[in-house]
C-alpha cells in the first residue's frame, strides 16, 4: 500500500503553506503565501516546482487574488483577476500544468456570476486540482507497476516525488509502487545539477521510504546503462507535446539518447495535465534559460572564476522515439504517440 | 605564440611547491612539500591532479624520500626509497602517468651507485620529467592545430591545462594554441561533477587566456551534441590501454557515446607517458572509487541527506572505436590504435 505523509501544499485559513524545497534536506521549513504575487515568487523562485505541484500552486494563488479583489465592482474584479492569472502563468515558462490550473481558473472567471459565487467556485476548483493531482499520482504510480520488473535496478533523474506533485508522486510514485509492492528494487538517483533536486530532494525522500539506492553524479549514469546496471529509466515530464516529444530537467535527453543506444526501456510518468495539445512537436516548446548563479553557486557559495560566461537551460526536449512508454493515469500511452495521446485526450 | 604564466609546480630549496588546485579560483594558494609523505597527501587529496603533472609530483618526492634516507647505509637507503616509491605510487590507481614516473626512479635506484650519486640522478630525472613534461604538451598543442578549424566551438571535460600538466595543458592546450593562432573558437566547459575542475580551473584558465567560452552542467553537453553545436570534442586521459581504450575523469564516455551517434569528433590529448601497453584494454584498467563527500559536499557544506549511499567512480572508460584520434607529441595517432601505438612507443 502506497504510503507518504509529505504534505507539499496545505491551504488552510486562506494561507497556501508549502514546504520550502530550497531548503530540504538541510532543514524542513514551510513558507507561507498570504497574496498571489508571494505565489508567484515562490513559484519562481523554486520553493515550491514539479509542474503538477505548480499547477496546485497556482490555483490557490488565484483564489487568493480573488479575495484580494472580491469587494471591487464586478468588471474590476474580473479584470484584476484574469491579470493576475497572467502574472502568475509567467512565473516559469516550460511546466504546461501551470497554464493549465490557469485555464481552468480563467473559464470560471468568464464565466461569470457575482464576485461572491466566482469567489466560491474558484476556490472549489483550486481544491479540485489538488486533490485531482494526488488522485492522479496515485494512478500513475499504479499504472506503472506493469512496467517494473522484480529485483529491478531503476534509474531516475531530478525530483518527481511527493514533494513535485502534491501526491505520492509520478516517476517517483511508480519507484514507490513498487518497493510497496516488494519487488526489491534499487534506485540509482541522479544528482541532477544545477538545481540538485535528486541529491535534495529525491535522495530524501528515498531515505524517509527506505528504499535501496545511491546517489551518484549525473554523468555517471553513462557507464551505468552501458554495463546493464540499469533495467529501466524512469522520470517524469514538464510539458509533452501532442506527438509525444517531452519536455522535462535538463539531462533528461542525455539519459534518453543513451537508453536508446543500449537498448534500455525509458519511460516518462506524467499526468494527461502535462499533455498540450496545442503544442505540435518539441520545437514549439519553450526552454526557460534560468540565471548563472545557479551553476557557479552551491549553498551561497561561489566555486567558480568571477565573470564566467553561462549557458543555463532547465529543461531539455527527448524526441519521442526515445520514449519507451509514458505513464498516466489512464494508462500507458505507446509509440507513435500523435494517435495515443488524441485518443487519450478526447476520453 | 603559447604563454602560460602558471607554475603548478616549482621545486627550489628543497621545497616542492605546488599551487593548491582544491583552493582555485576562490583564493591561489600554494602547498608546500618537504617530504615524500606530504606529495602523497597532495596527489591522494588533488591538491595537485592531472595525469602529467601527478607523475612531475611524484618525481620530487622521490627525491625528498632520497634526501631523507641519504645519511643510511646503501642497503636500507635503497630499500626505504623503493618503499617510498610503493607508498607514493598507491595515492591514486588510475594515472598511469605516476607509475609511469615511479617506474624511471626505481630503474635509478636499482641501477646501483653511492647514495650521493643515487640522490644526484634522482634529482636530474625528476627534473627531466617536469622538463619532458612542459616541452610534450607545447608539442601536444601544435599537433592539434590540425583538427581544429577556424572558428570552431570546441567541447572540453574536466581541467587538462597548465594546471594539470605543469606546461601548456594537454586538451586545453590545443584549444590555448587555436586561440593564439587567431582561429576565433568558442569553449564550452563542462563543469565536471563531482570535483568540479571544469567550472573552477578549466574555467578559471580559460578567463586568464580570454578564450571566449561559456561553462555548462555535464548533462547539457548532449543537446549542444545533438544540435550540432559543438564541431569537436577534445578531453585529456589518465591512462591509454595499449589497443587506445582510454580511462579519462567520470563524464568522458558519456561525451564520447553521444559524439558517436551525432557523428561529432571526439580527441583525446595526451602524452605517450600516458599510454601504458602493460594494460591490454580498457577492461584492465582500475577504477579508483573516491568518498561519497566529494558528491554530498560542496565547498565544505552538504547538499544531500544524512547517510545517503553514493557511487563515486572518478573515471570511466571509453572504449577505442568512440575516439577519431589521439593527439599525442609525436603527432596524431588514428584507429585501429593496436599498431598505431605499438609504432610510435617503440620509436
Amino acid at each position: 500500500m502506497l504510503q507518504t505523509t509529505i504534505e507539499t501544499i496545505v491551504f488552510k485559513d486562506d494561507v497556501l503553506q508549502m514546504i520550502d524545497q530550497r531548503k530540504i534536506p538541510l532543514s524542513f521549513e514551510h513558507f507561507e503565501c498570504r497574496d498571489y504575487r508571494q505565489v508567484e515568487y515562490a513559484i519562481k523562485e523554486m520553493v515550491v516546482r514539479g509542474a503538477p505541484a505548480i499547477g496546485d500552486a497556482a490555483g490557490y494563488g488565484v483564489y487568493l487574488a480573488a479575495l484580494e479583489f472580491e469587494s471591487q465592482d464586478l468588471e474590476s474584479f474580473k479584470k484584476n483577476l484574469l491579470e493576475a492569472c497572467d502574472f502568475l502563468e509567467a512565473s516559469r515558462p516550460t511546466a504546461v500544468n501551470l497554464k493549465w490550473a490557469l485555464v481552468r481558473m480563467r473559464k470560471i472567471i468568464e464565466a461569470g456570476g457575482r464576485n461572491t459565487e466566482i469567489v466560491r467556485r474558484i476556490k472549489e476548483e483550486a481544491d479540485s486540482i489538488l486533490k485531482e493531482d494526488i488522485e492522479t499520482s496515485l494512478m500513475i504510480s499504479k499504472n506503472g507497476a506493469e512496467v517494473v520488473p522484480q529485483g529491478a535496478t531503476i534509474l531516475t533523474h531530478c525530483n518527481t516525488g511527493a514533494l513535485a506533485v502534491s501526491g505520492y508522486g509520478t516517476a517517483l510514485g511508480v519507484i514507490r509502487q513498487a518497493h510497496y509492492d516488494g519487488k526489491d528494487i534499487f534506485v540509482y538517483a541522479d544528482e541532477t545539477r544545477p538545481r540538485l533536486q535528486g541529491g535534495r530532494l529525491t535522495a530524501w525522500e528515498l531515505m524517509q521510504e527506505k528504499i535501496p539506492a545511491k546517489l551518484i553524479a549525473d554523468s555517471v549514469a553513462a557507464i551505468l546503462i552501458r554495463d546493464g546496471e540499469i533495467d529501466l529509466i524512469i522520470v517524469g515530464a514538464d510539458r509533452i507535446a501532442a506527438n509525444g516529444d517531452t519536455a522535462n530537467k535538463i539531462g533528461t535527453f542525455m539519459l534518453s539518447a543513451l537508453a536508446k543506444v543500449y537498448e534500455v526501456p525509458f519511460y516518462i510518468a506524467a499526468p494527461i495535465s502535462t499533455i498540450d495539445v496545442e503544442t505540435e512537436t518539441g520545437e514549439d516548446i519553450e526552454i526557460e534559460e534560468r540565471c548563472a548563479e545557479e551553476v557557479t553557486h552551491i549553498e551561497g557559495v561561489c566555486f567558480a572564476p568571477e565573470g564566467i560566461e553561462v549557458y543555463n537551460p532547465a529543461f531539455d526536449v527527448t524526441p519521442w522515439q526515445n520514449i519507451t512508454g509514458i505513464i498516466t493515469e489512464k494508462g500507458i500511452l505507446r509509440p507513435p504517440y500523435l494517435e495515443a495521446i488524441e485518443r487519450v485526450v478526447k476520453e
